[in-house]
């Protein structure tokens, strides 16, 4: 076979049109894989030679070429030619200029179709962990905070109207509780691309007599897969990833608009240290959130690389397509957005400056502790509809009035129900409104408090 | 409280707009709630009454008036008005039209911020169980024909184009695989919703002394929520089923796609029952296979749900917005699509009559063993580029000629390779094509066996 | 024929499946259409008759008993049975029922396949109509709030940084714009909805000699398809509509995104009227935006709805396939979901109560008239990008010392740059910002009428 | 101004992180705007002199250094560094350092914002302009086709069932009916595209006295935009076209999806020239439709471009934010994918060579004139119902037996029904069924040869 022949060319008497080839190439972008399908075509070898299908010598002629290959890879000094079509194709042809006609039995009992399945899950093994290893990086970062501002109260909101006072730790480890999911969910995602391909060949299987265990064994993986058509047409695992990747990216697109209103001159609850900001090129006063803006706008992407592998997967007949070959660039895409996202939210995270006085002194206005006096009444007897009904009319009275609710006299308050008490100024504090939620999962201090401490003594 | 005043009215002063009314009411598609959210009220009753919030009197008339309006509900003698913004209030108002003003004790404690999420997560608990007994149904209809079809082959395609025979087993465990793999994140995700998280109130708990567990304990939840913000906004569990969902319908689709072009008049593989096809208004031979055609169609609305629902959740800031409200219709419409798809799935496989014959016929077509033939070339020492290329030759010899590869003479094989003995022909049956693929995923009649057995003695 | 027979039953031997039935059925939706089905009937039946396919006689008695089934539906009369698959059906087994084996005739030359073309587009031109109209009046609600608060300053934003001072009724004017982009979108999308399918029949067109110019002029369409097989199987309108409905209510979220911003106390820019807000069923305070939310979240549905479609039509093998039964639920949801945000955007606009002192004070803060001290320099000959430096410095100084621009001595003015006059004071109030971007498209007050008069004039 | 300084530098005391300078530049990917942008500041410069906001004597040198960067970046010799964030800093850094601090003054009474809104509209005009012309060739392709072809007759499916027999050229033509109208399509979203913004500065215009007519005029824009603050915020025309490129597409996947079935060896209606077909690295034999899978394929990734954008603009407060920057990945994509697919198409589809013969005995198979014969009893006076029920019962006499329907004898045909006529056997051949369709839009080949006459004669 010469060199520059397709490895299928046999049966073909005119030659692949130039575009075409251009147009079907991958390896501008598979070449991504290359220490994988290195991997993976070592473990294969090794795998041949024990079971006699090559000679111990064919075997270290290709393995040293392969190593040789990686070597060279990694000093950025390989020639990706677009004649090959894909990283595969690129490996192989440099196997043979290295080592001769050798290099042609490396290609026994597999099929680019199962190869290109376990260069994908060996890939994205290491790409989870990665992953995982920044989602809990930025959980971290959140308890942190919420330890350093155990004692700043907040505005907490719904609808974006204020509603009750918070803790801002409880504000923080709500997204700890977020992150926390898509960690578990990527942990799942991670067993179930943690299963070995090689073996599946086309779609039927080999005829020669492989073992597919040994193979697994070599590249860790704990089991393999069961049915060969299924192993060479199945991208669930992408798939799977990218959505836990588009439920992270919502996650900090929430996080993100938050920080975004927060930074605004009204709200002016937090400050963006300059590292995490920019500025305008007509504006001279601006200081832009830009990070929290491109992580929110983001979401938008990996959302589209969902929908770009849903689309491409609906109605394939089985089994391998080469509509398959576009599930590459969306995943890709993905896993440096989430991850460079996740990252610079930890870091920009690490360099937020809050305004207590500010979010404090928010925290007491707009009536937030009227649920409170509500609940007041509650435990003097009345129902809770009532009790909502009674300071619903305190509210509009306070609204007419211009007057807030703890500078309202007993008389005033009577004037409304009779019961009300001197007791209920002690209700209408920001700090009794926090510590009254005392409940597990509620705001006061000393439940984020414990929940700190489960989540550090990994109990989450 | 007069029957008819919102539940919220007390500072408002001009009515509620009738437009609005309807464009923010939600109880025509949450009324399918009723049951849990019933449950969820008698549990959170009972624990009311259990911290003495309430008094066992109390206790006893709501619980019984809840009792009456669900047997209303179930004999549908239950009037869902619009002019009740939901199911929540429309039980409410129900409850104090039937007990009077002791019913307004009920909401104590909670805001319908959380009593929609535990609603959601009761319903959903169900139905992710329900959706899991239909893949069980399909599975082991799967199973069922894949033992019953153990010695029918057919041509495996990639790309399709006729590639190596297969097993019709292999093929039909090879959806297996898929649904299985389904079941196993539907699974996941039913112990993500299985979590209480009544006592979340507003966002920031309640000040009234509630107990959790209790109520946990009451609907049979294994765990609660650990942080109120995060409970009230959470919609991950809804985003996940609907992703889970659109991976089912994906497979689902590419099953159909394979029964669609299989019943086409050019492939003849398969005959649809006629109680699962239909007819033509104008053409009165036709015999379409309309609900494989659903089936495949239904596939993107399931994923435009999930896209709505990603759509709703990005960017929203903490903790609940009234955009949430937009998180049932998708989620109800993907239920209602995915399980009836799964049962007409599992019922029209049942129904299903292969032209074993023709399939047969065709796989011994189209030089579907010529990789056979190239796997005998390498167990006799050619290196696995050569053979592919040998026999690549081989097959443009037999189009030009208009030859099959069993027809060829010793000679003419010979010619290509000097290396061909007469046990070359031994490789070019479909049985022994069949048969040769025998590792573990493969799809010899040995392996396909082991594999059934495997799966019935739930080894998986 | 007997009544409950199948239309296409004459081949058939078994009875189709109850569930079968009932997941193939569209008469739960596709009635929706009735109105359009007879119509379209009426005029097929004319032509038949001036083509003398059919009797004049038996043209009277076909119309005269379709024109009773239009009167009892639109009087609640008519039983929509799910025995009839679709609404074609239903029209024409009730017009059997009514008028004997006459009513057989009806469907002489046409199949369901074409009928429901036409159905749909007969639908979507008087949808399209009115939702074209329901943008008219929202354009012209934002014409008339610009007229009213053309005196109105506010800060204008990007980032959600304060940016520069600006009109309201620029603002508002953007929306105009966008929603002038929609209009003019719908209006061509209405163009190409506009054409008349009927005689394509199944796929082939018929053998009949109809008269589709006759049928065409009847049913007021300018103009008719051109190819049989694409007739069939195009849904191109139905997508092209929801695309525009999609950047109509991604335009309506914006401005509700807004909103919700706006009546945060924080900002406190605007309130909504009670009547377009709801209330806490916890938080006796509350007064959300509930409406502008709702829109915001609905903007997902028709994104969804969206996938949906285009899910649906791709890689659909020619012509007619019965997946696309499934473009009706999205196209009908998405009607419904964005006239109706429509419609209430447009109530809730003239329900706006803006603060303006509030927003004319925040106006002035922020340093939001730096531009126009660099554009004072540039005036002076300094480049512009030594006059964005100067400034920036300025502004750092103004905020180390906690000044505004306005409040610094010539002085310190003349600290940055030699060449300050007083004149400069001129420029650092927010009317002569405004006053100052006097170009077209700018924000002052002369520009932004000017577009107000072009605007009612229709020169748009 | 220091060379390596931010242009927004002024007001900043720390530097940017270099994070967070990679994860916010942009400058790998907008560079493609290079030429545009240069144009956009030539016309810029020269209207600033114009005005006389800069000398005449400036005006030369800026645009003499921009011409000089445009000359070094067509030969490859510029350097885009990651420190300039973007396009417009990497030109305006690399003039200042040819011309010196000159270069300062060509961003006068400009923005960033109005600036990239240029640069996108001008590069799209472009874009959008040369996907027309290579929609125009793909459509001039299908024409030559649809007359090389014009006496090929095949099966024409509907459920991917023999329905009627049409002619291949009808076929061909549907398509050109659907790529007609993208190409209308993208003609409109041209006219809405070319608007020029420049002078909306960062959101309110500039208080510099500019001339936008001016540089309208200079870059050919028929008109400008109306409001500063929809102009830097609006990127409707980037969904539009990418909607527009997903509906191309998605015709596209349809043909595709024909081809790959019709090339499978069960229909082997069409063989794909080797030159646009590629082979497996396992089985010698096979010829993939690899192109027509990629195209299909490739359909998901322009959707997901779809909603990537669509994600991003949803909920976006006013005016400018920086979300907006990830426009520019999406419809980068879009462009190549969408050019690429559509001339390779185009040329794939000349390379198209089929199978007459088979298609011919194909068409005549599966009763596929049942129709016909109802017609004819129509003609006949039969009702079209009873008359589909009569052939509905011959046809399934002829599977019962095993007969076609040219075979039956009179008898049998009277045997259902009594009125047949020797004159029947006429309508049964696949010519006589075809050139019935003899109406506008039908498939007689008198219609389809009109259809090509009108559309050469651009009658459309």
């Amino acid at each position: 076979m010469t060199k520059d022949k397709k490895p299928w060319g046999g049966r073909f008497t005119e030659p692949t049109d130039r575009q075409v080839e251009e147009f079907t190439a991958s390896i501008d972008f598979d070449k991504r894989l290359y220490r994988y399908d290195i991997d993976g075509s070592i473990a294969h070898c090794r795998m041949l030679a024990r079971q006699g299908i090559i000679s111990k010598e064919e075997e270290n002629k290709i393995v040293s070429g392969l190593k040789d290959i990686l070597e060279d890879m990694e000093m950025g000094n390989f020639d990706y030619s677009i004649d090959c079509e894909d990283i595969h194709m690129a490996v192989e042809r440099s196997l043979m200029g290295r080592i001769g006609d050798v290099g042609g039995k490396l290609h026994t009992g597999r099929s680019r179709n199962d190869q290109v399945s376990l260069d994908m899950r060996l890939y994205m093994r290491d790409e989870i962990l990665r992953t995982i290893d920044l989602v809990k990086t930025l959980k971290s970062s959140l308890v942190s905070l919420a330890k350093n501002e155990i004692d700043t109260v907040m505005p907490g909101y719904t609808h974006l109207q204020r509603a009750q006072p918070v803790l801002l730790s409880h504000y923080l480890l709500a997204y700890w509780e977020m992150f926390n999911r898509d960690h578990s969910r990527l942990t799942e995602c991670y067993q179930r691309t943690n299963i070995m391909p090689l073996g599946s060949a086309a779609l039927a299987g080999t005829g020669l007599s492989i073992d597919r265990d040994y193979v697994s064994e070599c590249l860790a993986f704990p089991s393999m897969t069961k049915n060969s058509m299924d192993a060479v047409s199945d991208r669930d695992f992408v798939a799977e990833f990218i959505f836990d990747a588009s439920l992270l990216m919502m996650h900090m697109s929430r996080f993100c608009e938050d920080l975004i209103i927060w930074t605004s001159e009204e709200y002016g609850f937090v400050e963006i240290s300059d590292a995490f900001t920019t500025g305008s090129s007509i504006m001279p006063q601006k200081k832009n959130p830009d990070v929290a803006e491109l992580i929110r706008g983001k979401t938008g992407r990996v959302y589209g690389n969902l929908v770009a592998i849903l689309t491409v997967l609906k109605g394939l007949p089985m089994a391998y397509d080469r509509d398959l070959q576009e599930d590459k660039e969306p995943l890709f895409d993905t896993i440096d957005t989430v991850q460079g996202s996740v990252h610079i939210l930890s870091e920009m995270t690490k360099n937020l400056c809050f305004n207590k006085l500010r979010m404090s002194e928010e925290a007491a206005k707009g009536f937030s502790t009227a649920t409170d006096v509500a609940e007041y009444l509650v435990m003097h007897g009345v129902s809770f509809r009532d009790a909502h009904e009674i300071v619903g009319r305190l509210v509009r009275y306070c609204i007419e009035k211009d007057k807030a609710l703890p500078s309202l006299t007993m008389e005033e308050f009577r004037h409304f129900y009779e019961g009300f008490r001197e007791d209920v100024y002690d209700r209408l504090t920001v700090e009794s409104s926090i510590n009254a939620r005392n409940i597990p999962g509620g705001t006061s201090k000393e439940m984020v408090l414990r929940r700190i401490v489960e989540i550090e003594e990994k109990k989450n």
